[in-house]
């Protein structure tokens, strides 16, 4: 195991009608005039933000709005928001929504305390300051509620990057599995994909002696495979909507992460796509990993052979063990067709004669060097093989 | 699931030499006269504290001593510890040991800014506010690392409580495995056993539809099965001891018990062991977690039938499924057997003519109603039989 610092200060306030708690929290956490950042028009719709904006206004804070976070979030708005904020002298960001809600919130927070280009953070820059954050979670999918992290798509080049920081973790965050309840079976399916991704990129390591956070990695790819089928049959359930939320959770707040190498190639290989066909970024993934998956079991077929036997089931082939290896890796695949996930390119919407395109961006976009490094070392060869086996 | 929050806002640096930062931490967390709180002379021996004072001195810190913490730690060293606090005017507590270290730090930290006895939290009073608290951890054990509670035995009728509230929770936390290489093997043991007991007690839920804390209390489980006959056969194993301590945490700072109702009865019982004869607290619990298991099992066969197969691969007897319940106690004990641990009063050092006094203290000790709840509720019938099964 290698040395490694954890650190996870984000208060979360779990179950129903926690989100009439939010005026109580962002008090709490010092803020006093607050953002309200949302997506589109189903939190309005559903009564979400006039029970958030009530719990607000019971504890005598003001605010303002700003709606219209798109899946894959631009950075327009992202400077729309800080303009905004610096103009009606907004101290508390409160994200009501998903991921893409949550990173652009994140985006504005870093932004508005910054003199530079708020794209300084998504180009390598680490965000030390920014002003406090509060979520009210409606999806599991990104971890973005208890995580560091950022991912905003620049409309010029639509290069699509991340940002970190220990600053734009969530001061708070309210976990309600019943707002998730609404979703359509194709997202709440591509947020489950989506957190068994932050689990297998984790689980990708050239880290030796690392069976602490291999099992905690394999008990929330269990959960998510016992749980997954249960809320795409009744999306009603709450229990299992529950379990699966904090499971996103814990997949993404980097508990189970710490002291291992780990890979995020899939999701490299995965941003271009989501970027280029604005397709939900947990379909792309479904999509992505079987692929690359596929590309570079051989460099450690054992690590790959363990995630087939404990989490899927597979019976150990000891003379072949790249065929247990394999079989665990179709399964992975299966599953993900199982609860509605697109398989291929066509189904993605994306295009075979894109792929010099995608590998383009993808290898040299933003100042990068021809390759992408994680478990393994990938160059524009390697992508574009890996993005021929989607098609 | 039922409703809950979550916080745990330590910051974990994790790794060999991690002790050197010490001085650096403190400084972050605000600290500027520190009182290093410490057992025996092991860490004068092994030259750790020389090496944190000059930590300290590096950064510029004053400091103040006091050694002399024992296993089950005592009420007079505490209220020796608070007014060495006021005399010196101590700002931080920074504790260089074990669990005892680490809960008698928590409860000076508690009582210097209290202005009544510090036992009244140990009588149930959360803990609102207290000085901040930074750790050295020696030992894999209590998790009192990265936990929000304290135990303390109280010298006048050696009652063994605890005390709560998220401001005892370790500012930071500095975990270095290889500090753990030179315990006796024994302690080794108990420690295991502690962390196993922690992990068990959430397990032992009458809350349903709680698969996620389920699986991430069976991963950690599985750790300590795998990692603990490693450590107990080569004691400089850094890796298993890496794998131990990291589980350890876990195990303890809430990620896996949160939103189901825990058990807590074995620690009950047998904290009147240790309290009584001053045995190690992971030693008491091997001898009482089985006795517990047995007499409880009826309760909810299933439970018990689920770990023995996920944690200790024992065959699902689907016919007679109270068989492989049995068989999951039986080699959880063995286990605790195999890596040195006592299985019975008498290898403890426990008096069968004390069940009475024990029981007396138990159920009716500092205003106890006659009974202990958690997983079962028991009266002194039950808690004697329970003894009489340790026999």
């Amino acid at each position: 195991m290698e040395n490694f610092t954890f650190y996870s200060p984000t208060f979360f306030a779990f179950g129903k009608d926690t989100e009439n708690e939010a005026g109580a929290y962002v008090k709490r956490f010092g803020g006093s005039k607050v953002l309200i950042h949302y997506g589109g028009n189903s939190a309005k719709r559903s009564g979400l933000l006039d029970r958030v904006k009530k719990s607000l206004e019971n504890e005598g804070l003001e605010y303002v709005e700003l709606g219209g976070v798109k899946p894959n979030p631009r950075s327009g708005l992202v400077y729309e928001g800080i303009d905004l904020c610096k103009k009606e002298g907004v101290d508390f960001i409160l994200a009501v929504g998903g991921g893409s809600t949550i990173d652009s919130s994140k985006a504005i927070a870093a932004g508005v305390v910054y003199d530079g280009d708020f794209w300084d953070f998504y180009s390598g820059k680490y965000i030390e300051k920014a002003l406090p954050i509060g979520t009210i979670l409606t999806i599991s999918a990104a971890g973005s509620e208890g995580s560091p992290d950022s991912v905003i798509t620049k409309e010029e080049g639509m290069f699509k990057r991340g940002a970190s920081g220990n600053a734009i973790r969530p001061k708070f965050s309210i976990l309600n599995p019943a707002l998730t309840q609404t979703l359509p079976p194709y997202q709440t399916a591509a947020g489950i994909t989506d957190i068994m991704a932050h689990l297998y990129e984790r689980y990708l390591t050239n880290s030796k002696e690392v069976e602490v956070t291999d099992r905690l990695i394999e008990a929330l790819l269990l959960t998510m495979k016992y749980e997954g089928p249960r809320v795409i049959e009744d999306p009603d359930n709450y229990e299992a909507r529950a379990n699966i939320m904090w499971a996103g959770m814990m997949a993404h707040n980097h508990s189970c992460g710490v002291g291992r190498s780990q890979d995020w190639n899939s999701h490299n290989i995965e941003h271009e796509l989501s970027a280029l066909y604005d397709c939900a970024h947990g379909a792309g993934l479904a999509v992505t990993m079987p692929a690359v998956f596929k590309y570079v079991m051989n460099h450690d077929i054992m690590r790959f052979a363990k995630v087939a036997v404990r989490v899927w089931g597979c019976e150990m082939d000891f003379d072949h063990p790249e065929r247990t290896a394999l079989e665990g890796i179709e399964a992975f695949r299966n599953f993900l067709i199982s609860i509605g996930m697109p398989k291929n390119f066509e189904e993605l919407g994306a295009k075979k004669e894109d792929i010099p395109k995608l590998v383009n961006v993808l290898c040299r976009g933003d100042g990068r060097d021809g390759t992408i490094s994680g478990f393994v070392t990938l160059n524009e060869e390697d992508c574009t093989k890996i993005y021929e086996m989607m098609v």
